[in-house]
């Protein structure tokens, strides 16, 4: 089949039928109807439409290898700098469709699942059929374009240890309560499911923390499921979707990605769904060694320059529209996120710059100005929000709705609040957009989102300097100065 | 009458039947019953209530010296130091009570009346009348407790002056339109009526921002009048009441405070409500000598006390829920709140020990330490907020609803979102609660409000500085030590 | 004797003739002589002086309770609150004198050493004669006004541990390596004796990290010497004194304190000096017990206040010469230094307005208040630095020197480098403070000894953390509202 | 003759005898034996001696268009882009020789005037003459290899304006006096002339601010001359020259560039050296229309790039020899460094990347991501040694000096300072070394220095904000997707 359409996307979502509860209710109609969702999945149907589009087909996707069909390129393990770049320019070409709102746009994980399969040669230690699995999925996904999501985090509850009346141990930790001769079973909880629900397919992937590794530890498995196994239970949290109109809610009406807590109340996992059982070094592997860090963090860059640039768009409109572009304090901040963008976009272009082959065949864009742009953007992304705050004072609260743009109120409106280069209704619909972004319920979450999305300060930065590649050099130069 | 209790308050309201705007529609029922106002009007009342209770009726009343009543405790002149700890106490009580988190609790306005008519005096040089209206004024609102809001800043586009054709020139600000034995007629928009649909009467006072003063300007006005002559028009900006469940929304199903756009179409002011006609200086002097940004800075650092040891208390049950405590990093987050808890502690005690009485008689509370409050926190505010972000993270996303611990769920919820010292159903209110304070619409408007709760950070700035009484004395210990 | 004057001060330390090595020579002649010490030693000098002039002896000193002498004021243990109000009128006395440039000015020891002995009691568990040194050397100081400073921290090779060929372990710790009948015989190394060799004893306290407190840990001891007993080497770093010209080096020409290595090589330490002689609990509680960090950070806290003040003066006196004190960015950066101020000054009022007896009667300001200046203070004093770096920007730096203001040069000088309220040789004078200050490597010296002066960030902040009087009340307060 | 060696730069220097005060005295013997000047003209004169080297002449020189002989590198006028990468490695090679801290070394101005002559044709608006003296200038200063400074900046004095007797306004702002057959006469004084009397020539160029431009101003020239002239009198700052050893001062004994306040008593100008006399819009174009800002900023990051990686290794070894590499508050301000350096090496790359030709046929780098750079440089340098400070601790303070390592000390030192991984004496070396960059007078200036160095913030603010290239881009962005 290929790429898929948007219709096509929504369809299989809506016949999956996972169990999902939301405000303690089980929901029981189509996603697609339903006003926490269905704008959402609205847009990722634009995205898929996109690659079906004359003007990007040819720029979103390429011919499978082993169907001729066309297949999404964000599928493409990249061979050499030109490949590299081939994935930059699709994946901003939906990033500046979604302006980076989006955290799950399928790219993310068709990307890490091309990773993962690029060292799909790990698993064969454990068994070839394990590395086997992997391809397999791979390749389905692939084909058949499905809509993939994750799971790596469990809740803290899990990380409490329990001493029982038996004298032994236990908690709450995702585990393998048993195996037969079908598949696993699994039971366990993991937060923070992204998208869980308004994609085909969920990657199961408990990181491993301990030291010591073992080889048949209980709580160690990687493996991929569609949603609605029985016994997987997605629980949601409050939508942030203020309502239906785009001109009062012109994020959440269209980018609101649902979060969910994954119950797996001894779910089975077929054995052809699994790729690492108990095996502590090879899920770790997976990670570190197929380069998911860095393949993903080149998507996650295209996205952040997405987003940063609408950012900066929205806060020049704003000082242009109150006329306060003149005063130092202005020009400061609006410098800050030029600063920002002009980063973020160099060190993109540095990283495909200096990419090398990594020993699967893969060119590795240099983890060195991806992995700074990770650290960069946790911090800078609240700062962005901030100043929107600043500039935008008071013009952030005073947005009347679409609504009250009628004939008693309008003549008013018109007169009040309009700007210094357009009129009410255009300024008001900007400012909606900036309080969305940054004062909302949707941009509070989208906050903590950006905060946390490839872990906390501590890991992000324990990656970048424990991988950091040119420290030697730098130490040489000042023992060279000192003579030593 | 003296203090009225809480029902009084909502039948008030109720009766006054202001002409609101809301999403495009009048609201023609009672506000206590729709479901952006009730909420506010609830704790409002509470606070009323109060007055009359044994346990507090004497920390926060006084007995009129006209009626003999009691009247608020917020309306009293302060005379000595004893009158001074009096006040905050009273303020504190309150502020307690709604954690800070309403900018429009009576004693902000009462404090802010109370200023202005101890300068009442200023007002003769123009007529000896208009100092008697603004002297029966206060005491007709302390006598009825009348609940009172303020407008001072107009919509940016009354900043833009136009050209017309016949070679004037014009703006959209707010002016006389006319006069008549009645009184004046008034024409313009005012921003950000914080509660003036939920109080009875607004204060009007533009800020005069010219150097040259004149005695006959009609953009310059002071009056005060009930919310419902005819041709005002309250306009709502969205409602953030995220619902009405307590556990859900413990924040918003409480402390709205609706923000409105209030438009004066050819307004009747009557005269005997009318403080100042045209003339800059006086305008200017009834913010200035009377001591209106020291007395009410008062009133607002008791709040940011009351609001910061709240957080303070939310971020502390957070670590020992995450069990989080012995990191340093987390420690010296808490720390900048504890360092701000006791700063602003400290500063209150400063103003209130150096207080000196002015020519009003008047024991004014030091502006130096109150006026560094005011500059401190629209910083620390938002940074407060980021620490909660950073130490809540994805559990401040993952949080289920009231109606989600039911028999179907609680089982899971029970096991997987449980705390270090709680179970999940405490620990979710606990981060429902950080949630809605840091991450929520609710939150969003408290941070744009506190950010520019007296003004932009210039606004701010330029009064500690040059109000700064220190100045001379560290200049001269330089010069000493220079020889000079 | 009771207290000294200046010159009986000089003279002591000149008569001490302790081992003293400075770039790689032993120091034969006086130290008041030598050009890295007269600086300081005079203005110590000036502020024994202080003592016994008319003007301020009776703020500075009290009766000693057996002799009838008038004894220093630092050197008393408060038992009320006039008690504490009569040490911080002393402690400010001398800290407006030499502008908290002085972290070792005498009454910084003396309060400490008051501490000390407040809770000799503690140390009668070991032995009563413990306890009885203590109380007799405090007396000798007191009645003696001995200058005294102090070392706790060794360097960093004391921490490591190597593994020896017989199987011990080994490190280079100071340590008890034998004991006889006259005394301890000790051996190692201790970082920052600052004053050391201006002072006349110094307090050696190493403090005990460890958790699991032994009674004989030959690591652990407490006493207090001379400077010059056999065995004891004192090793300078650089001087940053700039020369003797209080023109050109207002700051290093005065308040320059020599920081040294002093070296322990088999030291014999007299009994009658022994306070702790391997009892980890006890060396601990004479810290924590006797309120050290306590009665010490309220003389800090006077220090810091006086050195801002100092501060603010001088960039108030460059805004003026520079006439820039309209602009929003130096108000801003004003008030951060004035925010700072009156934050310092409050808490200090808070600290003694809460002040409790403790069990050993002394009056113990509140550590709260206290703690969080010293949170506080090593963040914004670097901060304040560059403030003076961004307003003085390249005025800093061309600053020609008190001989360049000669006939050849003075005519080009006087037009060239006036200033807008002051001529060009006084406008350069404050320059060159404001450099020395900022810039220099006096200033660079003082900056990280003001950044570390009460150990490093995690335990300062450790510190207020866990001694937090308010927590429980703070937590109790969100629990009601939440009803639980 | 072409590219010079360190000794014909030396033997210029000192055969030029310019008028130089120095702490009062003037200069009379050869500035190469001062200790003030002569450690920094050694360094300058192995700059010179580089180009000559066999390892780097190629890449440091090329061959003159009108002698055939080869000068030097950073002279050449870039056309395409192999140009702009030969210059980006020639700067690189002298950057990182002195580790980016010489803020002129010599291929900054010669890139300067590079950009001046390519836009030399504007200057024959005036007369074609001008236009000839600045190429005439530039081939000189090219063919000679002549060692240019430059002044822009007045002392603050000369923008004050004083009302004289009679009614006329006078100023002490520098201005062309009077004209002759043979030139110009000026009056007046500059500030800053950093490495002005080890330079053999002086670019005078002071900014035009006012917006009425004028053509004949009398305050208004550019022009060119040797530093000897009758009635140029060079004085002095305090020389940051710690002393001789490199040891010791590794730092100030080799790269300390003294800045001297330049005063122009009636100086006569050779008209062949003027380049504009009183043409307000021609100098204001010199500098902008010529790509001075951006040229130049390609060579000053290349700087930023030299001394930021050498900061790193200091920071990367300081932690390596205390062990604390581990620590999260560690890693994250290494990582503070590490996002620098990844982020200007990156900005680098996208100027060249991105470079296109101008009017003049200079392929010119992009401004934008250059200008970002001096945007992040001045407030990321400070907090590079601000994170030396937090991170050396008191390591940086007790630092015996290289004579302290004889044998009377040698036995303790080598005990008591080693480090983690390195012996005393070099662990000492290398906290000098940090000393020096972050603490010292040395230290301190060259903070300065970097604050300042393209202008003030507000200076360097507005040039990125009022140049950048890519506003209506994001702007377009945000409208199409408001559907505006």
């Amino acid at each position: 089949m290929g790429i898929k359409n948007g219709s096509q996307y929504m369809q299989q979502i809506d016949q999956s039928k996972p169990e999902v509860w939301f405000h303690g209710e089980k929901i029981m109609g189509s996603l697609s109807n339903h006003k926490a969702f269905r704008g959402l999945m609205c847009t990722q149907a634009t995205l898929y439409d996109m690659q079906n589009e004359l003007d990007y087909k040819d720029r979103m996707s390429y011919i499978s290898p082993i169907t001729g069909n066309p297949v999404g390129l964000s599928f493409l393990q990249p061979k050499n700098k030109e490949d590299v770049y081939k994935r930059r320019v699709m994946m901003s070409l939906w990033g500046e469709r979604h302006h980076g709102m989006m955290g799950r746009s399928p790219d993310y994980m068709n990307t890490g699942l091309m990773a993962f399969q690029s060292a799909a040669d790990l698993l064969s230690e454990d068994s070839p059929e394990r590395a086997n699995n992997l391809m397999s999925y791979y390749e389905y996904c692939r084909e058949n374009d499905v809509t993939l999501s994750h799971v790596f985090v469990q809740p803290q509850a899990s990380r409490v240890v329990q001493l029982m009346d038996d004298g032994s141990f236990d908690t709450s930790a995702a585990r393998i309560v048993d195996k037969n001769k079908d598949g696993l079973i699994v039971n366990g909880a993991f937060l923070l499911a992204t998208q869980g629900i308004t994609a085909d397919e969920i990657w199961v992937h408990p990181p491993v923390y301990t030291q010591l590794l073992e080889k048949n530890n209980p709580n160690t498995f990687v493996f991929a499921v569609p949603n609605h196994l029985p016994g997987m239970k997605w629980i949601c949290r409050d939508s942030m979707v203020g309502g239906d109109s785009t001109y009062d809610y012109p994020l959440s009406s269209r980018f609101e990605e649902m979060d969910t807590l994954l119950i797996f109340d001894h779910v089975l996992v077929p054995w052809d769904r699994v790729f690492v059982d108990g095996n502590d070094y090879l899920s770790q592997q997976l990670f570190s060694a197929s380069g998911f860090h860095t393949h993903t963090a080149h998507q996650v860059l295209c996205r952040y320059i997405a987003k940063s640039e609408f950012i900066l768009g929205i806060v020049l409109q704003m000082v242009d529209t109150l006329d306060i572009g003149y005063y130092p304090q202005v020009i400061e901040k609006i410098n800050e996120i030029i600063v920002h963008v002009e980063t973020l976009k160099s060190l993109l272009l540095a990283a495909e710059h200096n990419a090398v082959a990594d020993r699967w065949g893969s060119m590795l864009p240099d983890r060195n100005p991806l992995w700074t742009a990770n650290v960069i953007f946790p911090k800078i992304y609240p700062r962005m929000l901030e100043i929107i705050q600043l500039i935008g004072a008071s013009g952030l609260i005073m947005t009347p709705s679409e609504m009250d743009f009628n004939p008693d109120l309008n003549p008013y409106l018109d007169i009040y609040l309009k700007g210094n280069d357009r009129d009410a209704k255009d300024k008001v619909q900007l400012f909606r957009l900036a309080w969305e972004l940054s004062s909302s319920g949707f941009g509070g979450r989208q906050q903590l989102y950006e905060r946390f999305f490839f872990g906390d300060a501590n890991a992000v930065n324990r990656r970048l300097y424990q991988g950091y590649d040119h420290k030697d050099q730098y130490i040489k130069r000042v023992n060279d100065f000192m003579g030593l």
